[in-house]
């Protein structure tokens, strides 16, 4: 898996780094979260191509998380786009989809479906894929918005040994075992449980634009990675409750409480010309930590 | 006056080139011809204050020229912006403007008012402010599309040796004479056009997305600067009319039968990755031809 960040600044785009959007690569798929203003040529600049994308996560509708829409769209119109487009997003997203969708006129040959994800009281899985399925929670901020994580299936491995011993390579019955069901072999009775491990699906958790919350952790619970905002420096920590974000530090608890593997901080206020001092508030609360930087990769 | 070159792509961004956007800066005010998506970025990378904009005048409502409209605009909206925001455009302006605000949920704190251009027969002027107005003219293309002139209010300077030969510096019936009228002085008539020099004032026409035709010249006429659209190389010539579009070969025509003094060709086709070829062609019917760049800036 993959993880582009094709815009690393909160309310304001920087000369170096642009609105939010980050796209994840998963087999043949690409999930965008979040598209700021400009993902198109940011997507351009990284390389990635654009009518890979099949779902689109939303945090919610601040301008500098959605105004990337309508250009998206009307260019993957314009490349002759078939494939339908999945949209996902909080309460009222139908709505304001919409209208944008209207108000520049876009003519999709493609078919869009807007997924509303309505009265989350706790995690809930909104959209099951092939190998993969993709958790959402409420978090606090201004406006409706929504944590994401992508949470690949864990899959059941034979253990070596057992097919060697029994001289199973290519045996249908491997199959039945890695579904975790127990089979009858030369009469004997073999639990799945007993040779076989399981191979867990690798996390990753979006956090973005949310006020820091302890329970925020349960959606980030022992992720590979957790992205999460992180707008502010420490010393602006009295004051991030009425702007609806985060510092640093508190992005960093999260990650401490979920156990998560890496922690990368992105939506950085423009008045951070340098991030050393972000970067060090951070670490000392969750070692693992990385900034964003536009177009940097992570692989999990 | 300078001239900013803020986006110099066509339909599709590309690594190097935004989609469309002209800054013209003159005395304190900056005008804005098209804001492609990204155009405050743009500025922000070129130095350039949005908080300057006084005026945005839009050719048509095709994407690639409008996208950065709801950024911009919300932009100036959270840097606290006072000042009314002037916005004129072709037929339809006020209803596809009005529809993008409200589809984004845009708060302005500033008074924005929209002229819509409408019922243009000939070259018309459409907006005076103190020292310019600025000059519109249909154009052809797949909807309503306007071209534009900003022009520079001519003066009358008074010649030197007739202020030296009555000592008359500082005389307040100087004033009278640059404004064209007639005086007397020691009982003898002074004819104003008899001591005085017209200093003609500036002129840059910018036409984006059109269809060649004869009659463009005469928005162009005499200008100093043309900035024109140059989508395609001559080989697509026998396309272009169905694209809504021109060749270079086309706009340096327009250069050469208006007389103007420069020509910067602009808008291109995502195709041509190198345009010595475009320049070269462009050349052959126009010398002073130059092709912008994304921040390339132009003095007039």
């Amino acid at each position: 898996m993959k993880i582009v960040f094709l815009g690393t600044s909160a309310t304001f785009p920087t000369k170096d780094r642009n609105h939010t959007a980050i796209l994840l690569r998963y087999s043949s798929e690409a999930l965008l979260f979040d598209c700021g203003e400009a993902t198109q040529k940011q997507l351009r600049i990284s390389g990635e191509s654009p009518m890979k994308i099949t779902k689109i996560f939303i945090s919610h509708w601040h301008g500098d998380h959605v105004l990337g829409i309508p250009g998206l769209l009307q260019s993957m119109a314009m490349n002759n786009r078939k494939e339908p487009l999945e949209i996902f997003g909080p309460e009222g997203s139908d709505q304001m989809f919409w209208k944008i969708y209207h108000a520049f006129q876009i003519k999709a040959p493609y078919n869009i479906t807007v997924h509303e994800i309505k009265n989350l009281r706790s995690i809930k899985s909104v959209c099951v894929s092939g190998n993969y399925e993709v958790l959402a929670m409420k978090v606090q901020h201004s406006i409706p918005c929504i944590a994401y994580a992508f949470q690949e299936r864990s899959k059941y491995r034979i253990k070596k040994d057992f097919v060697r011993k029994y001289n199973l390579q290519g045996n249908p019955l491997l199959k039945k075992l890695q579904q975790g069901k127990d089979i009858v072999y030369n009469k004997k009775k073999i639990r799945a449980k007993d040779v076989t491990f399981v191979n867990y699906g690798k996390k990753v958790t979006i956090i973005l634009d949310a006020l820091y919350e302890e329970k925020l952790a349960k959606i980030a619970e022992n992720a590979d990675l957790l992205i999460c905002e992180g707008t502010f420096s420490n010393k602006m920590r009295e004051k991030v409750k009425e702007k609806g974000h985060m510092t640093v530090k508190q992005a960093a608890k999260v990650a401490r409480k979920a156990k998560v593997k890496q922690l990368v901080l992105t939506h950085f206020s423009q008045r951070y010309k340098n991030l050393n001092e972000l970067a060090k508030e951070a670490k000392s609360v969750f070692r693992n930590t990385k900034l964003a930087k536009d177009f940097m990769v992570v692989n999990v």
